[in-house]
């Protein structure tokens, strides 16, 4: 990743052949907004996923990962997904489980295609009962006004957004046995964001043809290296769920381990991109830290120290003042559970070594000050333990997350 | 503990016997306030210390853990503690572990005692360079100031503030013999508070007598019921530190079981009162909330679910806003980490139900709010696996805590 800027939305995008998009809004949320979207594949796609660590699930993390479990063991194939935003129909007991059944029996039959084909995601506020009969009510608009292209792609990625402030949407196209293949992502979030296992609502779309089992391990190896190196706020969302599908419309077969490697690349370099959209939209987020934990004896030791300091209140506030406060950032590495030798680490603000061997060092505070006031800083941490490393993205942590988080209005 | 109010340091103190106290300022706080502070004990005390669970400690707590232990090998008692607010002496490397015992070699001349006799401790910034000198040049004037009773103590008290707003005390006087004992505890702290073994700053005196070895469990236990369960931010601090000191004054001594429980009793009221005390003056805190966590398995589990939810952003800014977001506490109960049923989990704001079975249900939203809008609100979280509970204390996250943390004067 470029260590001065983050992505953005690229101005083009790239969307795979066999698939369509629709938006609209259904009145789930209050604002009027589009609240209701749908990804269909007309001929079907294999599908993966990976769902919340968290144990309280939202309703249509149960349904899909039930969904894919059984087309799965049936060979059949996903032909569509159905989103909402302004209620994550999670808490909501049986009666929430059945509302998500019902909207996706209802899409399947419009469809033609059986309620297992259907695979639904919500995303809002938890708790609240969840208002499947303004969602079954739009489902013939919604599904008729399907379309493939750029322009319904990005209708579907505003519809899925909450407290995002801008859509999240990656792509690549990649040359394989002389045939394009695409591939495109589409992610909200910007809160409750610590995956453990996947992030808020991640859609990666591609038509090269793959077997589910296949294209399982390539997206648990490309999120274990984007999604889930970020945080936000250290709270891991009831609904986090990452889809991918895959129509096989472009005729590529991955096949051998070259064509696998290629797409694996592409595969991660879209979500690392999805992920530094995430994070820069965080809420109230002003500095973006490029967190670097190097010299751990393994990656998950590196992964601990990181996440020990991504959640550090003093930590995320010193960062939200561009304060070079090392000693928060080397009192949080002390806590983190690993058993390291302070005297052993070193730590860099910016270009600037601002702690040697666990003691203050002499450097430009006015230097480390500007670097912090950028809007990413990379702040480095070498351990002296081992080789290896992990680069996390986080945020600061402002005032105004907390006007956002804590504004209550009954 | 009382449910509706927390404790507040009191306006009439006991004062143990067998202690003199003293207060200047010595120009480490930029503030020109007091920040140099001495506890004399003229014929010396028993001693017990509990110390940070962080691997980066500040250099009075390696001094002061050494010097315990030297006393506790050659029978000797502690005769002064010497503490200094404005600088926590960590991350100082060599020159701030000499510096600190350059100090305690000093009052220890003036004293005439033993280096390992007088008991550091620091608090303050991470990271600049100790000014031992301004310490060393005071200490004549400071210990011969020292003087018995509660103005003195009063004034320790006060010295050893850094962000606090105001000072923490709490005393008890029980008969025993028919004999007077006193408990003293002094104590600061209202941020990088999440002990796991001790707390910032905490001061323990007692006229009593009794051993070294029984006064650390007797510490042991106290603190487990009080300073350990309370969180501010989940940062723990690099200087933590609670010392508990026995003149053996009052000519009482913890002979039997019976007068060992009595006391025992009296310690953990003084240090819950001391926990409140810490707790309500946090930084930036509007609300304090008193968090059960009941039908765990074990206490242990109990407490890994009070920290998942004491630790959370979203519920903690939630709590700001007086918002009875309930979801967002379930959603933290669910990452903690322990292998729940949420099916199984009941959640109270003050005396109403508001999620039943792990699902939503009728509640007066209006009275939740109310009670969350107090000063002090209890939460309670039922997890319905067993029976074994702890009394969590903790705050919420407000805009202004933001501030006192990300204010950034080079």
């Amino acid at each position: 990743m470029n260590s001065s800027k983050l992505c953005h939305s690229p101005e083009k995008i790239r969307v795979p052949l066999g698939f369509t998009f629709s938006a609209l809004a259904a009145g789930i949320k209050v604002s009027g907004r589009p609240d209701l979207a749908l990804i269909e594949a007309p001929g079907g796609a294999a599908g993966a996923a990976l769902f919340t660590s968290n144990l309280v699930v939202a309703a249509p993390v149960e349904v899909g990962r039930a969904s894919l479990a059984s087309l799965a063991a049936s060979g059949g194939r996903v032909r569509a997904v159905i989103v909402n935003s302004g209620n994550a129909n999670c808490a909501t007991g049986r009666a929430g489980f059945q509302a998500c059944e019902r909207v996706c029996r209802d899409a399947a039959k419009i469809l033609d295609a059986a309620p297992t084909q259907v695979f639904p995601s919500s995303t809002g506020i938890i708790g609240v009962p969840f208002p499947d009969h303004k969602i079954r009510e739009t489902l013939p608009e919604l599904i008729a006004a399907r379309s493939a292209g750029e322009r319904s792609a990005r209708a579907f990625a505003h519809a899925i957004m909450t407290t995002d402030t801008r859509p999240k949407i990656a792509s690549a196209r990649l040359k394989m046995a002389s045939k394009d293949v695409t591939l495109l992502g589409i992610a909200k979030g910007a809160g409750m964001i610590h995956p453990q296992l996947a992030t808020m609502l991640v859609y990666l779309l591609t038509d090269v043809e793959a077997a589910p089992g296949k294209l399982q391990r390539l997206l648990r190896e490309a999120c274990d290296e984007s999604l889930n190196c970020m945080s936000i706020d250290g709270d891991t969302s009831t609904n986090d769920t990452v889809l991918l599908l895959a129509s096989g419309a472009s005729g590529v077969r991955l096949r051998d381990a070259g064509t696998a490697k290629k797409f694996a690349a592409a595969l991660t370099s879209v979500c690392q991109s999805l992920a530094e959209q995430i994070i820069s939209d965080g809420e109230g987020v002003q500095h973006v830290i490029r967190l670097h934990v190097e010299e751990a004896r393994s990656r998950e030791e590196a992964m601990i120290v990181a996440r020990a300091i991504a959640h550090s209140l003093l930590v995320k506030t010193a960062w939200a003042g561009a304060d070079p406060n090392w000693g928060r950032i080397l009192a949080a590495v002390g806590r983190s559970g690993v058993l390291l030798d302070p005297a052993h680490v070193q730590i860099f603000i910016g270009s600037q070594k601002v702690c040697r061997n666990g003691a203050g060092c002499s450097f430009n505070e006015r230097q480390s000050h500007r670097a912090l006031a950028r809007a990413v800083c990379d702040v480095r941490v070498q351990l002296g333990r081992g080789r290896q490393s992990v680069e996390f993205l986080t945020t600061d942590l402002t005032a105004e997350y907390v006007r956002i988080n804590a504004d209550y209005s009954t």
